[in-house]
């Protein structure tokens, strides 16, 4: 812990408790980060490339190791967006959607998983639903198991929601899709780096991940994970040099999941997101888990014992999102006045889940995502701008 | 020409001869990207990008002046390849194409442009076609017209190709499209930063572009300009909570060019690839092709010099990149030997180009490409290196 806060430059100026919209990073990743800007600065972009070759396979790697997977089944990307989006392009190229299909999506889902769905629905004819949510308030694997016929083209299940606190049972609906033909994408933007996950064990065809987030990695880094049923039956679209080969015939697909990434990124903020996997992986992730649920439990018993304000946390299981509002006060001006007391929160407003907002009455929540290194004390600083609030 | 050099860190190490791969950044471009990956650091990633909001508009800004357009036509994204498929991902999800269509492509086009129409032909049944050479080698403008008719949806040449001198008269192309209904992509990845370009004047629909080649900015860095017809027709796919808001009734795609972009990215390499636009747009786009000229012409005329070279560049307007053979020695151990000798350049193999080597019989190219800040004995020792290779 005190080795955490001591990697961390960012501790000395600010209580950071939104790490599930970008955390402060350790200092190893800006270092590295910055010591390959530098390298290119010095020798070229593409001779800094070459170079730190192996470096950069080994990013890979680091992403399989954090996943239980292997390497050849993660592409390195730009962002969890650009991850999940390459998945669907492969599904839509590869199977078209007709408009007898059903895309079915977690009630939680976020917006940039969504509106793709709601793109080909209006092209095509075919369906968006919403999966209900069990008593919990996660995602009933029940009601899942009894929507389910042949015509279900897609099911994408956010992990860890951004706007509240529930964790999805991502493995029980995958056991539930065992043997179909359904497209299964996992969202792990705000699980990575947080909880433990095992890709095998999602039963996904997919799951998509962020840098940014609980992993403390650079901004614009992702990752995206492939089953070996996807590398074995989807095609890329649109590919590239890189994801595949100009041959005299045609072109061949790369066999590996760099079938799923461009050629050109930021090779800098890539080794950086590496730094950032290998961090964690030092750190261990059960052992993050731990100290990320503690704080946010904390956080959320105190934050009741507030008059006026109500934690909107739901599921059976918590991570380590806390969401709440403050009766009287606009969650927009909530959030103004946490940060104005030195304490980083972020809003969340309905066009983030538009969904989720719609069905529990909410116009805007005040976000709080506390990681393993920070202090009881930031979590008290908080809770005392949110008491003085009006 | 002194500031040139006194500004690139980089010259101090190496003859830099391969600016159409990735430029040696001035360093103004690799202290901006440091100083907010340090803000980010210490105030979290996205409380640096709240505080660099204006600073984040005006790259918009300065791209649109680089281009005599306007900051609502220009899409900050990755790479040239993002921007690129964006553009195409929006005419496919926009106006399905049909087994009648045709496609028209430059004969030197790139592979990150043709793959993607190659595998829209294969599901489609569409027909990509290539336009053929002029004596001169660049795209040939009469035999484009004689080529047109209803059935073309889209036509995709590159400006400057990457693996030969020649530059293709986009405008002429455009002007012979004025009025049909074919949609039209323009790469400008070797052309910005080297060679004055006017959007409007070229009437294309798309121009995309990258950061990193000469325009001297960070990897993982480019820009799409849309124009008016396309920002009033298309609809891109996938859309993000970014580029549209999810609604009560279903989703509202954002009125500017933003629409291409997605949330995520790196601010750090985008606020770099905006000091590179001002700093290029500080020394003269004009007054920076016509050194960048000189010294391309210089190398050649010398290299013909050379027994055994071949220069093979082609086009009526010549551009900064060089390419050679030399009898006798692979291109690859050609290269080899160049950067054995403190020169960078680079090799250009025939699946970056497959249609354009094969029509030349040539398997391998190097590439040689100068930049106003390198001088006429840089090209010297490339020279002395090409001469004693063997």
């Amino acid at each position: 812990m005190d080795r955490l806060r001591a990697d961390t430059p960012g501790c000395a100026r600010v209580a950071h408790l939104n790490n599930a919209g970008s955390a402060l990073p350790p200092a190893v990743v800006t270092d590295t980060v910055v010591a390959h800007l530098r390298r290119e600065e010095e020798i070229g972009g593409y001779e800094a490339q070459t170079e730190a070759g192996e470096r950069i396979e080994a990013v890979r790697a680091s992403a399989a190791a954090l996943l239980g997977a292997r390497p050849d089944q993660i592409a390195l990307v730009e962002s969890a967006t650009s991850a999940w989006t390459r998945a669907l392009l492969a599904i839509a190229h590869t199977r078209s959607i007709k408009a007898a299909n059903r895309m079915l999506v977690s009630s939680a889902e976020y917006a940039s998983n969504v509106l793709p769905l709601l793109q080909i629905a209006l092209r095509t004819g075919a369906h968006v639903e919403f999966i209900p949510d069990d008593a919990s308030g996660c995602v009933d694997v029940e009601a899942f198991r009894s929507m389910l016929d042949d015509d279900v083209a897609i099911v994408a299940i956010t992990h860890c929601p951004s706007q509240n606190g529930l964790v999805n049972d991502v493995n029980g609906i995958g056991a539930i899709l065992d043997g179909t033909d359904a497209w299964y994408l996992v969202d792990a933007c705000q699980s990575v780096g947080q909880l433990p996950l095992d890709a095998v064990a999602t039963g996904a065809d997919f799951i998509s991940a962020t840098g940014r987030k609980y992993l403390r990695g650079p901004r614009g880094t992702g990752f995206l994970w492939a089953s070996d049923t996807a590398l074995d039956e989807l095609e890329p679209f649109p590919l590239d040099l890189h994801s595949a080969t100009w041959t005299a015939e045609g072109y061949e697909v790369h066999e590996t999941a760099r079938r799923f990434e461009y050629w050109e990124k930021s090779y800098a903020t890539l080794l950086g997101m590496g730094a950032a996997i290998d961090y964690a992986l030092d750190c261990g992730v059960e052992s993050l888990a731990g100290r990320i649920g503690e704080l946010a439990q904390y956080a959320r018993d105190e934050l009741t014992r507030i008059p006026g304000v109500q934690v909107h946390d739901r599921g059976a299981q918590r991570s380590g999102i806390v969401t709440l509002t403050r009766e009287g006060v606009p969650a927009a001006s909530l959030a103004a006045q946490i940060k104005a007391a030195g304490v980083n929160v972020s809003l969340s407003t309905p066009d983030y889940a538009r969904h989720d907002f719609d069905a529990h009455g909410l116009d805007g929540l005040v976000r709080v995502s506390p990681h393993a290194y920070n202090t009881s004390d930031e979590v008290d600083r908080m809770l005392a701008a949110v008491a003085a609030a009006g």
